[in-house]
């Protein structure tokens, strides 16, 4: 299994590093071809929905792509050169190609004076406007009078690219996974979520047998979210129990995840159990923390049970949004740390159940080789403790989760015990 | 606003200075001086109560009134002058006139070891008695062997007189204000209650609209809120939604208030929201450190929603229940802190409502103008960060408090939030 | 009443003394000797149950007993001599009578080396073997190469005993208290337990009214009680409302108890209040922490309301399950006290209810002078604060431990206040 898991970190380490130079956006080709790409690990369905369609209280915007972007000195250097690296020119950046003013180019210069030789990350909302990002120190260094400025940028009518996984299990029921693919090259945000994803998925594809059906998408944030919402909400309404946003989960930073609205469902009591026993200097958030889909999924009428789960959350490291998220800063043993948890939190949904025991009393467990048949020391008791305390617990009431959390003992541990208690008749599913 | 406020503060000062010299008491033409004072400013109606009266287990004592009281030494000098100080004689004392050994008389004076130049309020409970308050230090003084005691009091059968005022409003149910004008020459306990409740009265009148009825009665404590509940107790279980014992609200104390029995009312919910975020240095008392009316308010079967406010809470500063709870302990800022804070309530009152957004997942803001149309820097998300935390709780199932405190926001910056998404269309009330 | 307590202190440490020496197991003579002997303080009925009968998951084993067993060196000196200390052998121990090795003696021994001068109480569990149990430093003095091996035993087909006591009251519904008579010579664990419930039997004995009816057992650790509830549990389940399971309740340490498994019961109730004002200092375990008949009490199906009762608990005292736990560990005062704070458990359940004041508004209690007439003085609130107190919560939703946590006094001094308004026709039984 360990080795499984290491061997999954190098993998998907190798899938960040493949997708990592694509130039990703809201809408437009770089999302294409990276759905392109992960049809080669996992059987995704790719959907387009066409520029100008109504999702709920938005619209989708035209297509936005480019082929390059730079501004260029008298001696016809290139500075902020869109080849060079993505996050130059602003996002959803308008066309341009005209010789301004030093003066008029500062105001569509972005820099972060605070992290001098990093390029900072700078997105239009739907506002068609021009803008280079750039190194601060690379900023200081402007002293020409003119500078040309080229955007190869072009938006047209076209649409809105996300892809899709259903995997089908006994029951309708769902385990929803959900991350996004509109950054460009940035490791953490985002494409640890997609690494991630598809690797969880392709275990899941591997599985003899899956309790739930699960639904796993690849889609733009906010935008995207909000309109695979509005061609499913209904059926995930109906169907969804357990659901997983994944944002910034390659870093070797702690885990942390950010509740859902009330704090109240099913998947914030899976998350609160697995990180209390597997890294318990997990951060818990708060819903007020919020950023990234976990906004629509918790939304007033929407109401699905999703959390975000992170290792170092947007927005609280240095690096985020800006040129150094990159192949350095996500590991292999950082998404694989993110791929296990993940998995024990499925692991868990799929086994947990509520049990109980079969006779009144205790059952005795000497005569079935479950209990010492001595009590020598003071020590006694405290050895087959946990599988008493396990017996004690299940009564019916209580699924896995709250025994785990009553008798402080990881659920990991209660799977035998399980198994063990079955075997000898003594327990019953409720 | 802020001037009104202090204006008020003034004004309020101004009516404590007035009603100051009154001696009223229990029943008698103290009180009905005092409400017809009261008329003055807002259009109380004046009730009066037959002695003998059964309310509930109590019964409407004899009407008492006293137009002198002192005491004689051998050279004729007045001691415990009634006229200089109505708290020198006892409330509800028996007439008497005779000459009396120092002996006899030590035993019917009440004075403070502790503040030997305060004189002590004491009040006799429905039992004829007769007794002077005075200053420990003078009372050191007494050195002659008889000295003549003069009260002259009579009991006689009248009324207990109470002033009320109904401000109608759109609906039938009702806020409740109460206090009282049942202590004789003190200026935080009791006639702070009186003048902010007067000035919130006439701040009520001056509403346009008003979506609550409002009533405010000035009373006499214990016997004139049984009483009061003897004739009304029904009407206002089935209309009264909040309700304010107000005592000791003109000092310059930090703010406090008693919660009701189980602490559990909306009365305890806006109060707990206001003080949280007006004065965060607020006190929370316990209802076991009840002791003004709302001990009746809140007594099993009567069960009002009333929580008592003060400033400094009686019997928590050194001059309560003393002449030294004078003039110069309230202040106009004092009072008018007290009348902000109330105004403050009753505007969240009114005001509040369950709020449900009209959209499924987040709205558009940067379309209206509500966000930012660029994410350039860390900080974008937390700019409209209070306006996206409002809406993600306008589910319908939380009204303006809870909002409030989830999202931890004053409800003042609230109200504006509500006028420009409803402006918006998209805020509906639940 | 004090010096009645500590007479039966004195009278409970003579009967610990005067079972000290038997030697009692699961099953055997030595169990009806001692039930024979509680006979003549209480009318306990003796029950027999058949080796073999199954109950629950359980058989009842056969029956044990024991005449002699000893360790002989070459010398023919007796090493532990069980007539010397009914310890020395392992309970259920087979017969056996050969001489063995020093080595094979060895792996039959069992001692503490951290407890060098102890000898360890070691029980096999329904296992058929042979076994010493021996001071450490005795061990070390082994030095002989073979020693004989004599053990006097004998398993037959017998029964399992048991004692029982039902003490009719006016209602069917029933308070439980439970201990046991199956260890052999020690005198906390278990005949402090013993001790106190048959001298707590005296005290209900001899009262002249009893609400409830009362069932007292003395059983078998485990598969006693597992016997006893597979004979008794519809009636119990439908009767009992309140359940003490007595053990380790005679040394002076601090008084502990086991919750119930969700601690929501009111036996729960009743202990933490009790505990609460008698002995501030007492230990609240969780119900992790059980080990002795609450296991079967609490169990999934069974669900009695029942907690353990201890002063050290179990498990928590050095002197536990060792030749230690002599008639120097407990004493009078030790068992006195436990007796003392059971009877006032007892004494709440009985008298314990919802009351509800008879009036609306606060009583007149000053006209039945339950209440000062003058308020000379800041603290005149105070001085009758509690029974006002008691009266504002008597609204017919609190019962006595509800009052008493509310306002903070003891139940101890509800009663008289009870009493006094009941007298006053203030009060009515809800």
């Amino acid at each position: 299994m360990e080795e499984v898991v290491k061997d999954a970190g190098i993998e998907m380490y190798e899938f960040v590093k493949r997708l990592f130079p694509i130039h990703r956006s809201i809408t437009g080709n770089g999302v294409r071809e990276t759905l392109k790409i992960i049809q080669e690990y996992i059987p995704i369905t790719i959907h387009e929905v066409p520029s100008g369609t109504v999702v709920f209280d938005w619209k989708i915007p035209r297509e936005w792509n480019i082929k390059d972007a730079y501004i260029l000195d008298s001696k016809g250097k290139r500075i902020a050169d869109f080849k060079k690296n993505n996050l130059h020119v602003i996002g959803y950046a308008a066309p341009i190609n005209k010789t301004v003013s030093l003066e008029e180019l500062q105001e569509h210069l972005y820099s972060l004076p605070e992290q001098p030789d990093a390029i900072p990350y700078v997105i239009s909302f739907y506002k068609e406007r021009w803008g280079f990002c750039i190194e601060h120190n690379e900023r200081l260094k402007l002293k020409e009078k003119e500078y040309k400025v080229v955007i190869d940028s072009e938006f047209k009518d076209g649409s809105l690219t996300y892809g899709e996984l259903i995997i089908p299990g006994e029951s309708e029921k769902e385990i929803f996974i959900s991350t996004y693919v509109c950054h460009p090259s940035m490791a953490n945000n985002e494409l640890s979520g997609p690494a991630v994803a598809t690797f969880l998925a392709k275990s899941i594809l591997a599985r003899k047998q899956r309790r739930y059906t699960y639904r796993i998408i690849f889609i733009t944030e906010t935008i995207g979210s909000i309109t695979y919402l509005s061609q499913h909400l209904k059926e995930m309404q109906k169907n969804v129990i357990a659901g997983f946003n994944l944002s910034c989960v390659g870093d070797d930073g702690p885990y942390s995840y950010i509740p859902t609205r009330y704090g109240d469902t099913y998947t914030d009591k899976v998350l609160l159990n697995i990180l209390s026993s597997m890294h318990p200097d997990f951060m818990k958030y708060s819903f007020l923390d919020r950023g990234s889909d976990e906004r629509q999924y918790n939304a007033p009428g929407v109401e699905l049970p999703v959390c975000c789960v992170c290792r170092s959350k947007f927005g609280e490291f240095p690096q985020y949004h800006t040129s150094l998220d990159n192949l350095d800063f996500v590991s292999p043993q950082g998404l694989a740390g993110a791929y296990n948890m993940l998995e024990a939190c499925l692991k868990l949904i799929e086994a947990n159940r509520k049990y109980k025991i079969t006779c009144l009393c205790e059952p005795h467990l000497g005569k079935r080789g479950l209990y010492p048949t001595i009590n020598s020391g003071v020590d006694v008791y405290k050895e087959s403790r946990k599988l008493t305390n396990f017996i004690t617990y299940a009564d019916g009431k209580n699924d896995l989760i709250d025994i785990s959390n009553k008798i402080k003992v990881p659920v990991s541990e209660l799977y035998s015990m399980v198994d063990k208690l079955s075997a000898a008749g003594l327990l019953s599913v409720v």
